[in-house]
């Protein structure tokens, strides 16, 4: 079976052609720039693979919403030239298969859920940190969607004392993602955190706030299980910080079995940094099962 | 048909019988002791009432997952007399019908989801500001509940400037109950919010805290509507300072049709407080649909 996968990112188009068993056969990338320009090449990637669905998973904010006149849709988005621009329509037009629709880290998530790190589970929050702070919920088995999708990175997040850094989120300054994101720790610390690993002042204020984005999902959806990736999770070491102080954090107000080991609670994601390419090979194989 | 219905309070039991519309024919009230003094109470009320079912919807926390060898058991509680009580067990024993079961503030979601403020809806946030603070979120159509069940009244805010008070929530100081919740505000003001309704610079901090807990929803689980109920709610003047505070923090952020129309987003409860009563009926007509 042939899944065409597209993780359309800010910066770069991944295609590639899945299986049923979320197996990257082939796979290109592809800049992007404008729609005229990078859409094009992402059909004639497609075009002769004999696909028989498509996954789409988009930076956004997205329209995944199927009764929406706009479904399918990227909607507004600092990337001007592709701000109300109807991915899905265009693909559909080019390929005439089954496509599945979801936002980034909603394909990363399901990702995740079918392959990586959360199988078998029903209840999973997704974070991920990198260049943007992004999450996705699986709830009773199903994305969290909503009248939007969420928009976790932009969720306050209470200063360390300490921390004089404003922030660098241009709508809401100390959001997770303005105080957390990969630009943020460069601009904060003059330095990409691959080259700060030496410094804990980094990872204290790091760990801290991503601890707080992690406690709020245990108090408001109750994951069975939180797997935070993208790049700025690479620093493996972060881990250890953030179990200790999402356990400060709770305080003890809540008993269950998996709060009782936090090493497998709060983990790294689980398939080699391709759960965002897979969950859209799910995407597709939703689709087609879907008709 | 007739369906009792019991909303297990930590002061007061309420029991009550429904039927197929959320229609409240009887009820009355038990104070909430020790479950040796209450509960014979309470199974003397429903024994000769012929109901087919039973919902009953508890303060907690609450085991309210079905594979669970502790489901239906109130678990840990500071009102100790009730730590660890199988409360839907002894419900079984006593009256042979479906039970079902869920959380006080579940309870209230749903009787605003089929009869109330939310009717229609699929994703929808219900928080409670009373003698604690609560919340409920239905994804989907579904009720979340995830490892145990949400607990957001726990959620960290963000101190106001100029606000010093230092939280009443023995395990996390300034949670959202910590600071909002009605003890909070006697214990700041020393004086219950309806006698302090000339004093704007209690509604000021307090729809501050009860604002970032509306925003932290929206970016979270982007529900389509937040009902705002619990006895502190009944301050409706609340409502436009909200309103106005979510705006503020959201910055623009988010453009949806929903948060367009911020006085049909943010609303009072619609069941005439009887929502939680209301939705323990909804729980023990889904338990007879599901046999």
């Amino acid at each position: 079976m042939k899944i065409g996968a597209l993780e359309a990112g800010g910066t770069k188009m991944v295609c590639a052609i899945g299986d049923e068993n979320g197996q990257i056969l082939d796979q290109i990338s592809v800049p992007t720039t404008t729609p005229d320009e990078t859409m094009p090449k992402i059909i004639e990637y497609f075009k002769d693979k004999n696909i028989e669905a498509l996954g789409i998973a988009s930076f956004g904010p997205v329209d995944v919403n199927k009764n929406s006149p706009t479904y399918g849709f990227i909607v507004k988005t600092p990337k001007l030239a592709w701000a109300n621009y109807n991915i899905v329509g265009v693909m559909r037009q080019a390929m005439n298969v089954p496509i599945g629709f979801d936002t980034d880290v909603n394909g990363s998530l399901l990702g995740e859920v079918t392959w990586g790190a959360a199988q078998g589970l029903t209840d999973v929050a997704y974070i991920t940190i990198g260049t943007g702070v992004g999450g996705g919920i699986l709830s009773g088995g199903k994305v969290v969607h909503g009248m939007l999708h969420p928009e976790m990175g932009h969720v306050k997040v209470i200063p360390v004392p300490g921390d004089t850094y404003a922030g660098k989120c241009p709508f809401h300054g100390n959001c997770l993602e303005g105080m957390a994101a990969g630009p943020a720790i460069r601009d904060r610390w003059g330095a990409p955190g691959h080259e700060l690993v030496d410094k804990p002042e980094v990872w204290y204020y790091e760990s801290d706030y991503i601890a707080q984005a992690v406690v709020m999902l245990i108090l408001t959806v109750s994951p069975q299980r939180v797997i935070l990736g993208g790049g700025v999770m690479h620093q493996l070491h972060l881990f250890p910080l953030i179990r200790r102080k999402v356990a400060e954090k709770l305080n003890g107000y809540l008993e269950t079995r998996e709060l009782a080991d936090l090493d497998s609670y709060i983990v790294p994601a689980g398939c080699n940094d391709d759960q965002g390419i897979m969950g859209a090979v799910k995407l597709g194989l939703d689709a087609l099962a879907e008709g």
